[in-house]
């Protein structure tokens, strides 16, 4: 059942990278979204392995590479899946404070519903490729190495216009079940992929009148 | 003591991305490496406040932006950051296997000594940005944000010929007691930043002998 998509190959030369990309890639940051309203069409043939083939060279604590990507296709667990989230949604709105319950409920949190593609993504605390290097003292690291791999594959799918929506609001134990994952495999997040049904620049929460933007606070010590 | 960096605006219209925009991401992907060997020289002026403006761009659990970036300039705390590092080191290598211990010892795993910049990463656990939404079923999803926003700043700092180095042989409650940060505050990782004394397409731990790429495991269910 498993399949190995190799890393995209680097090129012989250092590339360079000009003012001119840098600000596309600015671009690319700035035009990422966490996308929850998709269209229905599925991605086109090969579009999600070259988009893993990228996610393949995200950084990976002591080149361990403890992502696992399952690729969820059949309707009963995805049916179970949604289930999940509509009992964890429910709950969440049932703990917002008064004020908040209207807006909460309005909400749109996940394409579960739409979005073609979906993925579970995973990170194999078991693995022992790398030889537990940097992991000692951090074991945490190989759930933030699959982070750098979904993060990665998230933008590569924004520059081929395709959007990623991250579902964080799912019992973690539930969906490893769900998807009949071996013990050692902890639940990083829930991933939707599909053509967007539009284009901001704006998270979708801030347009909504949830929450704004702070900025990054820097502390000196 | 606290500064709030902007994130950088997006512009008016959605961009489009090429399929030359593309080839230069995935180039970018390629030859981004877990940097350890540094010049001494510093960042230009005004460098890290542009890295980190753009590092605030990062997706974030309900949209909270819970990262909080600590730069460590002191030469005392530093040290004691080097002390920890040389520590938790040693005992790493005491735990190898005897086949394995002669290549660890020689593996150089940090630029602590020789990197100009120092930044220390937590996930803010406690903030009331993003009323909780999404961290109700997962409150790791804090420290997966912050692990967003690092992996935004090692892209494009490397865009810049910038490396990054993050360093997780740390012990994370030392740490933050030698940074004297709040107890809410989850440490994620310790980032050196400077520029790189070498640039290669391959992992160092690839050309060490310590681990090759074996590729993204992809599951269908």
């Amino acid at each position: 059942m498993d399949e190995r998509i190799p890393a995209r190959p680097p090129g012989d030369a250092p590339p360079e990278f000009d003012a001119d990309f840098r600000d596309r890639f600015a671009d690319l940051l700035a035009w990422r979204r966490d996308v929850r309203r998709f269209r229905t069409d599925p991605l086109p043939q090969g579009a999600l392995e070259r988009l893993l083939s990228l996610a393949a060279l995200a950084p990976s604590v002591g080149l361990s590479e403890p992502w696992r990507f399952v690729l969820v296709e059949d309707a009963e667990r995805r049916r179970r899946v949604r289930a999940d989230f509509a009992a964890c949604n429910q709950a969440a709105l049932a703990a917002q404070p008064e004020d908040r319950a209207g807006l909460y409920a309005r909400l749109k949190l996940a394409g579960l519903e739409e979005a073609p593609c979906h993925l579970a993504v995973f990170a194999d605390r078991g693995t022992t490729q790398g030889g537990g290097l940097g992991r000692r003292t951090m074991p945490e690291a190989a759930e933030y190495s699959a982070v750098t791999a979904i993060h990665t594959l998230w933008l590569a799918a924004r520059a081929e216009g395709i959007g990623l929506g991250w579902v964080s609001i799912l019992d973690p134990a539930r969906v490893a079940a769900i998807l009949d994952v071996p013990p050692d495999w902890r639940f990083v997040g829930y991933l939707c992929l599909g053509y967007p049904a539009e284009a901001d620049g704006r998270p979708e929460l801030e347009r909504a009148g949830w929450e704004r933007r702070a900025g990054l606070r820097l502390v000196r010590r």
